[in-house]
């Protein structure tokens, strides 16, 4: 495991503040959207209540590390928080409608959008499918988070040259967050891929748009130089996919207490995350035969989620998958030591390092 | 009928070519993008080919309102043409997700997109639900026409204050947009609504979205005066509230070879438009039974269409339709005659104003 440096520790405080403070602009900002245009209305719909709830309660990475490239090259600042802050609203955007796409039923411990809508329109006694109404307005909901997420990025208050440089990563990423997603449906609905089809899929989607382009935009907009943003790319493409390996590790061996989700609950929804295709890809020909007919489990209870988990740690590839990440994690730490950063951000990356990879939930 | 001045006529020739040439541009920036971000991929989904072919075609009504609240301030610009452009994504934007939620299976003479996507999964042999993916994806490529029209606008070469102006109105459009289909879903769920709330959904609708916010975000990026912003908002109300009661009409009364839709559309689909809800309450007490009866008819034919139209004709809801749509086209010109504008622009505003009213699609 990756061991944080004991100089690091300032940055936890830091990196909490920096935290509460997205947390605050971002449901302030929201909650003013919300006053603007849904109350007074003859219908009051949950959207009142549900979108200022929805946008607390997350990790807020993307924001961190937005602000950590930020500070790369800029001072603190509150202008360049609430610019951060943006890529929270752009996270809710795609966490809204994917739940309608994944049909999932929670989030973040409370019931989805789309749920919350259906069962508002039941309430009301409205005509018309209830379920279908709560997929379109949860739809609504995630454009609006997209629409205020750059309203805040314009509206953070810094000139109009920073944003000039954002804009570029700002518009990537929100193009590769869609095309990213069709890639996963697309890649949901065939034969389980390969190992580097897996890989592919990781780095476009986590390994860019969890880490990579948050840091890129931040270091952007603080004028940071092409050196700088080089190293910060590194680090952000190889934590990134280590923070997704952790992921679907998570998602086959996680504690269901901690992660809040059900045990083994990528092998319930035969999600062809890494550690399921590494397993099958190290698995000698009795163990393939086992993959094989526990995929094709009509019926996937405790039984055989316990069984999955115990031949996918007998190919060997849930120790692999740990050997990688630490691999990753040494690579990406080794990325950001070959240029000059400043103290408090340098420490910032290799505490967001270890969070992003040993943790538990 | 109101006339079109003699004068005018010039303004015909330009009101096309700038069409034309939103047209070239929204087509080359799309077909960019989708080289960036779709071709190379192993699978190359119909969005190569669909997205290109989906932004041209339309009326450009929103571009051209735009560039023409610009030209009531600001010379010739080809950055302020791109800019203006932004908003034909911004509508593609509306139509992908809108068929989706509504179930239109047409766009424009074409399938729509859902529906591209989804014989797409069918011919690749997907696994799961065909059409299940046809909307996910459809809901992502409006996604993207989203992201893409604020690319396009910050990228349209116009300089950093002109585009400051314009954020404001911008972001005020895209969230209208977003709540007002919120309200749609909501109103064509519930009982047959009033007059005066299908007013207020026309004039927050249309009346804003299609008019009055593409002039003031025009007028914005160009620095027009409080004066002439006030002037073009109140010609663009009234306006955009005529033009969504010539739609209606044309809903119930429009030619199928003419509109490419089957006759009585609106009625097929039990839409509570203007028109229909203005025959309840102009209908005396033998009509409203008719109305109600007609309401309730488990089949609409062609021959309940014919019943219907002639029953709307009879309670005077056509006619009264027509005059308070003249008297819109009226208010909204004498509006902009009371400030001085250039006459390129004056004379393009009096032509759109007919076109918009007088149209038979």
């Amino acid at each position: 495991m990756t061991v944080i440096p004991a100089a690091a520790t300032g940055s936890v405080a830091w990196l909490d503040a920096l935290r509460r403070r997205c947390g605050t602009d971002v449901h302030a900002f929201v909650t003013d959207r919300v006053r603007e245009h849904f109350t007074g209305r003859a219908a009051e719909t949950p959207a009142v209540t549900a979108l200022p709830e929805f946008v607390t309660g997350g990790k807020f990475l993307r924001p961190t590390f937005a602000y950590t490239g930020w500070r790369c090259g800029g001072p603190e600042s509150a202008a360049a928080l609430r610019a951060a802050a943006s890529l929270e609203l752009l996270h809710c955007f795609a966490l809204a409608q994917d739940d309608v796409m994944d049909g999932s039923a929670r989030r973040r411990g409370r019931p989805s959008l789309h749920v919350l809508f259906a069962r508002w329109h039941e309430g009301q006694r409205l005509g018309g499918s209830a379920a279908r109404f709560g997929e379109s307005a949860a739809v609504l909901m995630g454009d609006l988070f997209l629409v205020w997420s750059g309203q805040l990025l314009h509206g953070s208050g810094l000139d109009a040259g920073a944003l000039a440089r954002g804009r570029p990563v700002y518009d990537l990423l929100r193009s590769e967050l869609a095309v990213g997603q069709l890639g996963d449906l697309v890649n949901d609905a065939r034969a389980l891929p390969s190992w580097t089809d897996v890989v592919d899929v990781v780095r476009r989607k986590s390994g860019n748009y969890t880490v990579r382009r948050p840091l890129e935009f931040g270091a952007a907009l603080a004028g940071c130089s092409a050196e700088v943003i080089t190293a910060l790319a590194t680090y952000g493409g190889l934590l990134g996919e280590a923070f997704q390996f952790r992921d679907d590790l998570l998602g086959v061996f996680g504690d269901p207490a901690v992660t809040g989700k059900p045990a083994g609950d990528d092998l319930r929804e035969r999600k062809a995350s890494s550690v399921v295709v590494l397993a099958r890809e190290l698995a000698d020909h009795r163990q393939r035969a086992g993959l094989t007919e526990l995929l094709a489990a009509t019926e996937i209870d405790d039984g055989v989620v316990a069984r999955w988990r115990d031949l996918i740690t007998a190919t060997g590839a849930r120790d692999q998958l740990e050997k990688i990440i630490d691999d990753r994690v040494r690579r990406a730490l080794e990325a950001i030591d070959q240029v000059p950063l400043p103290r408090q951000a340098a420490s910032a990356l290799t505490v967001l390092a270890g969070r992003c990879t040993e943790r538990a939930r």
